[in-house]
């Protein structure tokens, strides 16, 4: 039923475009939704994508300029003069997209395309959007949407939905306020067509209403939504007007970026990439976070060089190195990321840090002895010398609980700071955990070597 | 406006449970959802959740019941007569909660409380749900659905909506049919509204409708509706007639659980876990990945070991040993991710792997030229061995280089054999990389100082 891409489809595409077939191509994406012409764009070279964009109108135009990435979008409209950017794309937008658009562009641009827009009330809705932080309900949310008054009747009520909904593409809920504005309670379409005409909106609303107000995070207003199975949330003031509504599909975004952040961040990419982009912008994301295990790597080059003298005597030491690091490591990421998605999660956070920490010291100890043992055992029946294997298992042992409580207290001090606790995760813990797995390493085959 | 869990409000509610205060707690659960009861049911000892579940009522009980963890809700239902699951809480769920909480008991007491069920038509919709695989779109519809006729008006559909509507809490989408029941088209609500009543459905209903098999896997489903910003999606059977629906809340988990999956598995967690679970179990799903790490540094030790020789002779070779297998784990576990996240997001697949590992190659040798072009001045000045500058240097860029190839590789390959390619993030691709890296540096070392 929807449309699937192929390779045979795009070379199809191409050889259209290529013999200039302006009739067949039109046909072909009349026939899909916006997103599956981005979609397609994204795969063409930027002369063809630009040869299939002429060709849509109006309506469609806007939405596949909404759903392609943000440097494609801003190229092709910094060629455009404002009227038309306004004309052409802009007054075809829901409000909260025009804002999103309008918000990438520079000062001087967004005010001259606000001021073409034909429509005064729309330019407003829009020039009061972009007042917002773009990561709050405010920069979130869309002016669009249905408010009915408590003292209405259902048969006024649906006179003035006819009216309000005429530029909203979906009415999820009608929202109904009082003689200010104020939000008073919710009214499900399915109410609406169940009971009779003149039956007052006063008697049959739900009280009940679940808002968030202009400054609430996003993540918050993604949980809220989430939490109570909600399609759209209406946005109020610090008084409690209501000043718009948020919609599922601002919010699935919403979940799905933090969740890719958090990925990246535990996988060492410092941006958001996708495999295909450009070779330069891959390499770009990935430089700092190996630099910093570059850096890493050479602080371990000197404590281990401040003790040639031991290795050149007992060079069986070094084959342990790669084993502390490792296992440092991996717990430290573990132990990290367990904090960091339980942050996310908006989980009550009741159990302080202190008993956070005195659980992961408990799971630690566990882990850390099972593992210990393992290698206590391997290297006693392997290498045969006691002095190495004792080093060895007390070390991993010592360290493994360090590297756990380590990364558990990290992103805990980050959050308190305001800071993103996922900076602590992937790259970050292995590499602080590396260097002083080594330390500690060194330290007590030092006791046990006598050195 | 929504609840908030605080240490005091816990505090408070304990208090009055030890005293015995029913009227107080359930006046206090009167005005919570149920999602709220649930989060503070997990903060309170079994014995308490069960003082407060017990006071709650009919609907609210088993949307509470929902809402909690699956082995609290085994463990509080393994206790009850079937006759009693059935009454108060299966009765009074949507068919797919009700298919879930069935799907996880025995089939014995599954059999039981259908059997149990007094309305032969919801018994019959629930067992029919639980044939479908879990993780289908089959696994995840609901029965519960508004259907109109394309030759009523919208008069009749009317009327009908108000027969059929009574079970479901929301409707978002009437879905149309023909006299077999096969899907025609969708109809909004706003359409129903705004038209007059003796309009007939065939000319106003949209036919461009998009729907997905009872076999569609669920991460398809989620990638759909987000693509096409869809509330709710018909699930038809093989000839089109229209089975059940999916609503957006039941994808938004789909979108959590996958990420939190892939989170997981870059993290080394084995298994879905939260901060606030059992210390056993919070063990259970570290160790295995730590076993995997600990098996990877015993095979670093054996590599290492045979080479103690040289090491002896020169034992500032080992002070590179970190910063080798640190910087071969890190941009393996960089290129691994950017795969998986990838292949997650659904984006079309035009690109073949080989052009996506040469890709993979220009971005290798970059970030591998530029780290091993650091670390080869660092040394050089530092250390101003030119045998050991020249032998870490060619080391860490074949190591890289080889390591990326490696990470982008493992994934396509498991996903080719229809295996999770997230399974080649994290300790795995670190651990190989980490062994197969120092082969390749004491190989290059052993070179430069003629060993």
């Amino acid at each position: 039923m929807q449309f699937e891409l192929t390779k045979e489809y795009l070379v199809h595409l191409q050889e259209l475009i290529e013999g200039d077939s302006h009739t067949e191509v039109k046909l072909l994406m009349d026939e899909l939704h916006a997103a599956d012409i981005a979609e397609i764009m994204d795969n063409l070279s930027i002369e063809e994508a630009k040869y299939v964009y002429l060709l849509l109108e109006g309506d469609i135009a806007s939405d596949v300029l909404v759903e392609i990435p943000e440097d494609d979008r801003k190229r092709f409209l910094e060629v455009l003069p404002p009227e038309i950017i306004a004309s052409q794309f802009i007054e075809h937008m829901d409000s909260d997209d025009a804002a999103d658009v309008l918000g990438e562009m520079s000062e001087e641009l967004k005010e001259k395309v606000l001021a073409c827009i034909d429509d005064v009330e729309q330019a407003g809705d829009i020039a009061s959007l972009l007042e917002y932080d773009e990561d709050t309900a405010g920069g979130l949310m869309a002016k669009e949407l249905v408010l009915v008054n408590e003292n209405w009747t259902v048969q006024t009520c649906l006179r003035e939905i006819g009216k309000q909904a005429e530029d909203i593409d979906e009415i999820y809920y009608v929202y109904v306020v009082d003689d200010n504005n104020l939000l008073r309670g919710i009214l499900s379409l399915k109410k609406l067509i169940l009971n009779s005409t003149s039956t007052k909106i006063s008697k049959i609303f739900n009280e009940d209403v679940i808002s968030v107000t202009t400054s609430t995070p996003q993540e918050e207003v993604a949980l809220i939504l989430e939490k109570y199975d909600l399609v759209a949330i209406p946005v109020v003031d610090a008084v409690g007007r209501v000043m718009g509504r948020i919609t599922f599909d601002d919010v699935v975004d919403v979940i799905r970026e933090e969740a890719e952040k958090d990925y990246q961040m535990v996988s060492g990419i410092a941006g958001d990439v996708e495999s295909n982009d450009r070779v330069w912008n891959l390499t770009k994301v990935r430089l700092p976070w190996l630099f910093i295990g570059l850096f890493g790597g050479i602080l371990s080059a000197k404590v281990i060089g401040a003790h040639e003298g031991e290795l050149g005597a007992f060079p069986i030491l070094a084959a342990f190195i790669p084993l502390i690091g490792a296992m440092a490591g991996n717990i430290g990421v573990q132990s990290s990321s367990i904090v960091v998605q339980n942050l996310a999660s908006g989980a009550s956070d009741i159990e302080g840090a202190f008993s956070k920490l005195l659980k992961e010291f408990s799971v630690a100890f566990l882990t850390a002895f099972a593992l210990a043992a393992s290698i206590f055992c391997f290297s006693f029946f392997i290498y045969s010398d006691i002095r190495l294997t004792w080093a060895v298992s007390l070390s991993l042992f010592a360290v493994m609980i360090f590297a756990s409580l380590f990364g558990t207290f990290i992103p805990l001090l980050l959050n308190r700071l305001k800071v993103d606790p996922a900076l602590a995760t992937g790259p970050f813990i292995t590499t602080i955990n590396d260097v002083l797995g080594l330390l500690v390493y060194f330290i007590i085959a030092s006791m046990f070597f006598n050195i």
